[in-house]
């Protein structure tokens, strides 16, 4: 039989602690994800949620240090820009983007952060059969995710990429970062306005609460664009309700997570005992 | 069918978290035991093994503090009596013990101590339909979990009761205790021989490791006597098999732990979600 999604193994004294910190929590879907992954993999292994608030973050960090049994973190909302100041080491994609949302604890106790949400986002797509690649991009929030999904979007190839963030110097210094390493690609601030867009993609909360309106204008949202959400909870926000309303194709949020398991597995070198 | 023992239920975000901290924490049977509690219950928790040094404990016990879905600890060797100093509030076992073996979180966030060691040592002999009531027993060790088994073997009517431990003044301490608390009882200093005795309980972690000696001296054991040892791993201690080989009833560690967890459970107020 197959097991229950997100059951982990039996548990005992040996087991291999990992956890995911955010605020809220309930909402995460890495321990079934993960539970499940391990299980398969026959890894001695449990990852657990944390619900811990902003101010709290650096102890609850500080105290992995002390846990010899522990050996990696996700990092979810809104502790993916501030977690960069309290590791010792970032790799290649959170020094790229200024945001982490995974902490492995290496053999020397040094804790290293990486970003693998933009990967993520660029993988799931394509294992739903969709792609950036050669195509008009919005990108709605810079914030961490936003961010890590603007340069994954850029690195994968797209023709061009608007960027808007209700911050404008956030909006302003993520085209200014990503044209910085991609001189040739046309990166430019836009409106909250699907018109002139293929794909659109939500990296705002906006959509998370009961009530909350669209993250943008979508009157002129054209019925070929593709229109994406990173959002777990709910699955169908209300943007892919009114975008798939019109015909579009709609790419829901927790493919993001799925398509970056292998990634931070690897990362984390979870395997089978030996 | 029975799902394998030690596995919880499907994890989620909404889980709440149990742990247990220990050093070493390899051997711990807690895992096993509360996971499968757990979905017993159709609680929505599960139990992790922590491998925390004695200079890190305070650290991590005030990092549950900050973890708001994180609700009870377990607290096994060498951290029963340090962990006294951590918490906010003591129940009646840990304060008459000195130590404690449990911390549960209260809805205002404060950390209670008790101690269920001596509850569960007691009540695992009575499933397993031994007793000590009315019968001389010699109580090797008066550490953490010694003083537990000290004081609840007293509270259960032992006719007298002989400790040992290799610290003159620790000994002598838990001798005078038990006699403020109970003073119409028998308790003395003994020497770490069974002579004279019809139970004897070791209560230090001497046959833990291979080669370890024996805890006292068994040349005159008698052969009605009841032997009994804490120690989880191995279930079958050295003093355990020379008991066994003398025709004496033996009692193995693991039955103090099962004798308590629903007593934990309890403190913990673990329930099935309404």
């Amino acid at each position: 039989m197959t097991a229950a999604l997100g059951v982990p193994g039996p548990l005992s004294g040996s087991t291999r602690l990992y956890a995911i910190v955010g605020d809220p929590i309930a909402q995460v879907a890495s321990p079934g994800l993960f539970n499940t992954a391990f299980r398969e993999r026959s890894a001695d292994a449990v990852l657990v949620p944390l619900h811990v608030a902003p101010a709290e973050l650096q102890r609850v960090i500080d105290s992995f240090r002390a846990i010899r049994n522990f050996d990696g973190l996700i990092v979810t909302v809104p502790h993916k820009i501030a977690a960069i100041e309290w590791v010792d080491e970032l790799g290649p994609n959170a020094s790229l983007t200024g945001a982490l949302n995974t902490i492995r604890k290496g053999d020397d106790g040094r804790l290293i952060g990486e970003n693998f949400d933009g990967e993520g986002f660029v993988r799931g797509l394509a294992s739903r059969g969709q792609t950036v690649t050669g195509r008009r991009v919005l990108v709605i929030g810079a914030g961490g995710a936003g961010c890590a999904v603007a340069h994954a979007i850029a690195a994968a190839g797209a023709h061009a990429i608007g960027l808007f963030d209700i911050d404008a110097r956030r909006r302003r210094a993520l085209v200014d970062d990503i044209k910085g390493h991609r001189p040739g690609l046309d990166v430019f601030e836009a409106k909250p306005d699907a018109l002139g867009f293929d794909v659109i993609v939500n990296c705002t909360s906006v959509g998370m609460r009961t009530g909350d309106p669209l993250p943008l204008d979508i009157t002129h949202l054209a019925s070929h664009a593709l229109v994406a959400d990173i959002i777990l909870k709910p699955v169908m926000t209300p943007l892919l309700v009114a975008a798939r309303a019109r015909g579009c194709a709609i790419h829901q949020g927790p493919a993001m997570l799925e398509g970056q398991i292998d990634a931070v597995l690897d990362f984390f070198a979870v395997r089978a005992p030996t």
